[in-house]
């Protein structure tokens, strides 16, 4: 589309050259890190404050334009992609961390601020904020897609750790959706509502989130065991004994290689998992005996222990390169990451069964997962001039959500729906998308926020 | 209103001898344990399936009558009170427990399933449902209110626990919200959206909660403080040092006291905490070690100690029945209880202030608290026959609200806001009540769901 001249100029007025339409800024704010092709905004804009924010939407609502919000374009479903054209609204400029409370364990941020740069903030104060979905993400962004990670499993997700959000409205008024009180069982839920919601329902522009006292003790270990099977039996285990693991991670022996090659380390080519236990220093031993006498049951014996920072941020270099390691493995290709999750107790099934698929397959793949939650990705290397490779990751990645919302499970763990997942919803949700499409309507009539992205209305 | 005859023959149709209209049936689905005025519905039916609440509430539907869900009647906001009328759809027929998956730590079960059925059921699989109001309610009204009580400082309250709801809609569709992975990032929070909605915006016909391991060991205390002042701070320090403590609860002197002649025990009349750990051995000896430390700090020496299940239990009862001992203070009252709940660190100050309150009233009251979580109850009670009683509960009620929203805390830690509360909202979400006001007429045009409570539209 081309933007109407009285909005552009309303725009202009007021971001003045904070207002860009090259097509340099474009296509870069129309594309993310997953697979597919970019679709760049008409017009970007770089706000400064929720009332730029406000004063951007409610132009745009004006003359009926959409509105993507973008903060790191790390997201991995095409969620920036700007499939109907309009105007971008880049609040990556919004990076003032406002208020750390230390006594009550929360802070307040703008949603430009990266994961990495809070914890930097927070060092001093014996707090940190736990998700970490691995690439340094904007915090609003991690909000809008309900995001993860490593830590899930002890901590939570996004869902869990905001407390309260500052919220534009598909009109341009702000809402602020609860206050700080760490429970309140006062009206509808609108925090949890606008967490997952994908710019679809507004643009989050504060966030106070939930912070976690750095812990005593930590200590990680890397683990290679004789089969996918026992590595997975492991965790289940593991879980199920109520072992307060801080982080339990696996990657198959193809993602053990392409990491070994990518960041020169030499970990056995095996199924492997990766363990962090935080707590006091008896607490953590006992956690780790708990789990090397797990592991050992399922012929598991050689832990590589890791306690000084640099030796554990060495350790979990390893899992946290393994995207790149991916994509690493045959250059020129992109990742195209399935997202399944399904209930533990399915877990090893699944993967095995996905795994024998995996080999059935012409294309290369890899596997890492957040396996303490029944959270795993495939990474499926495609060349993206190559028809062929799309058709064949399109099949594998259907095979892969079915088979888990057959077990009950979800089609996406961590990296929200954008528009790559929607075909998968009504088979998750059935009738309850309906209810979706309902919050939608009511909520953005006008149906401007990042359109054609969860549901389409 | 009287129903319209048609609608009586329909359910009559449906229900058989299962719809009921006596006075006495009326009267007793119309009231909770609050002090407000029952407010019998015209007509009562007992459903036994999600498909005959289905039925029941198209029936209404088609009528354009109210429907209101009753589980026990614990409740404290009149989220029971039929104000406009209508079907009063009593659940507690279904009190099924139809899935424990120990693998899955999760089980299905009917609404109208009690907490205190649900963990005697579990205990042979050395899993336990957590949330604990006091109350033995059912698990559909604790999660339609999104209560917890003495043990969310440690495992969260109804909305963390919750992995899926079937509901029944407005107009009689029936829905799943989620599957049953830990945790999925496809599409809006319907979950959340439900739990906490007080029967507004439709019916819960069947829960998939989390269930959490019983711990190894648990260990149960009790220590009577110097003042207000010196148990919070306690409080505050615990939980900011992040000891894992599984329950930490305030009573004040009066509260003490009244529990001493309803349970003929002998606690030192003094401002209380009750204290309650689980882990492993060692764990639970760290944790009290370290409380006990921080009690000391305070000035807090005499720590009474309950390790078995039998003396623990003793211990407990004091607490569970302080809302029951509370009320025999003053034969013939009822209890006006207040919900507030703020950030930890104005905990102090908000119990202080609203301690001087209370002094300088005439009405008898006592004070109850998770003050692990910020929020405490101040028992007010009334003589509901004397309007001066009536009104000097509102004016203390409002006083503490107001003081907890200053704070930036909410008017209801977890009792919800049934019709009591309404009040309070628009002071507590501003133009965010709106955004609820428009979630409400999208998903229940009609208005037929539990009218007259949470929003008005």
């Amino acid at each position: 589309m081309t933007l109407p001249s009285p909005l552009l100029d309303q725009l202009g007025a007021l971001f003045g050259d904070r207002l860009s339409t090259t097509a340099a800024m474009r296509e870069q704010h129309g594309k993310d890190e997953s697979h597919f092709p970019p679709c760049p905004p008409d017009a970007v804009v770089f706000a400064r404050s929720t009332a730029e924010v406000a004063a951007a939407v409610k132009a745009c609502a004006a003359h009926g334009v959409p509105v993507i919000a973008f903060g790191t374009g790390t997201s991995l479903e095409g969620h920036v992609a700007a499939l109907r054209g309009g105007v971008c609204v880049d609040v990556s400029g919004m990076d003032a961390i406002l208020t750390v409370r230390p006594e009550d364990m929360d802070v307040t941020i703008q949603p430009g601020v990266r994961r990495k740069q809070l914890n930097d903030y927070l060092r001093d104060t014996g707090l940190f904020f736990p998700i970490d979905p691995g690439a340094d993400a904007s915090l609003g962004g991690m909000a809008a897609t309900r995001a993860s990670g490593t830590n899930a499993v002890r901590y939570g997700t996004m869902r869990e750790n905001v407390l309260s959000l500052e919220v534009v409205l598909p009109d341009g008024r702000v809402i602020r959706t609860a206050g700080r009180a760490r429970k309140s069982s006062a009206g509808y839920d609108l925090t949890r509502l606008f967490v997952g919601s994908e710019g679809t329902l507004g643009i989050i522009t504060e966030l106070t989130l939930r912070l976690h006292g750095i812990p005593e003790a930590i200590s990680a270990a890397v683990c290679p065991f004789p089969s996918v099977e026992a590595a997975v039996n492991a965790v289940i285990l593991t879980i199920q004994s109520g072992i307060p693991v801080a982080r339990i991670e696996f990657m198959d022996e193809a993602m053990v290689d392409a990491v070994n090659r990518y960041a020169k380390t030499s970990h056995a080519v095996a199924p492997t998992l990766f363990f962090e236990f935080h707590g006091s220093e008896a607490g953590v031993r006992e956690q780790a005996e708990k789990v090397q006498a797990i592991a050992g049951e399922f012929g598991a014996h050689h832990f590589q222990w890791a306690t000084s920072p640099e030796d554990r941020s060495r350790l979990w270099a390893a899992r946290h390169n393994a995207y790149y390691a991916g994509v690493a493995l045959q250059p020129g290709c992109r990742a195209w990451t399935t997202d399944t999750c399904v209930p533990i107790s399915r877990l090893a099934e699944c993967l095995l069964e996905t795994k024998d698929d995996l080999a059935a397959s012409r294309l290369t793949s890899a596997v890492v997962g957040h396996v303490g939650d029944g959270n795993f990705h495939v990474m499926l290397l495609v060349d993206p001039n190559r028809p062929e490779d799309i058709a064949e990751a399109e099949r594998l990645n259907r095979r892969i959500v079915r088979r888990a919302l057959a077990m009950d499970g979800t089609c996406t763990g961590e990296h929200g729906v954008g528009h790559g997942k929607m075909e998968f919803l009504a088979e998750e949700f059935g009738e309850a998308l309906e209810v979706m499409r309902t919050l939608k309507r009511a909520i953005d009539p006008q149906g401007i926020m990042n359109p054609g992205k969860i549901v389409e209305v």
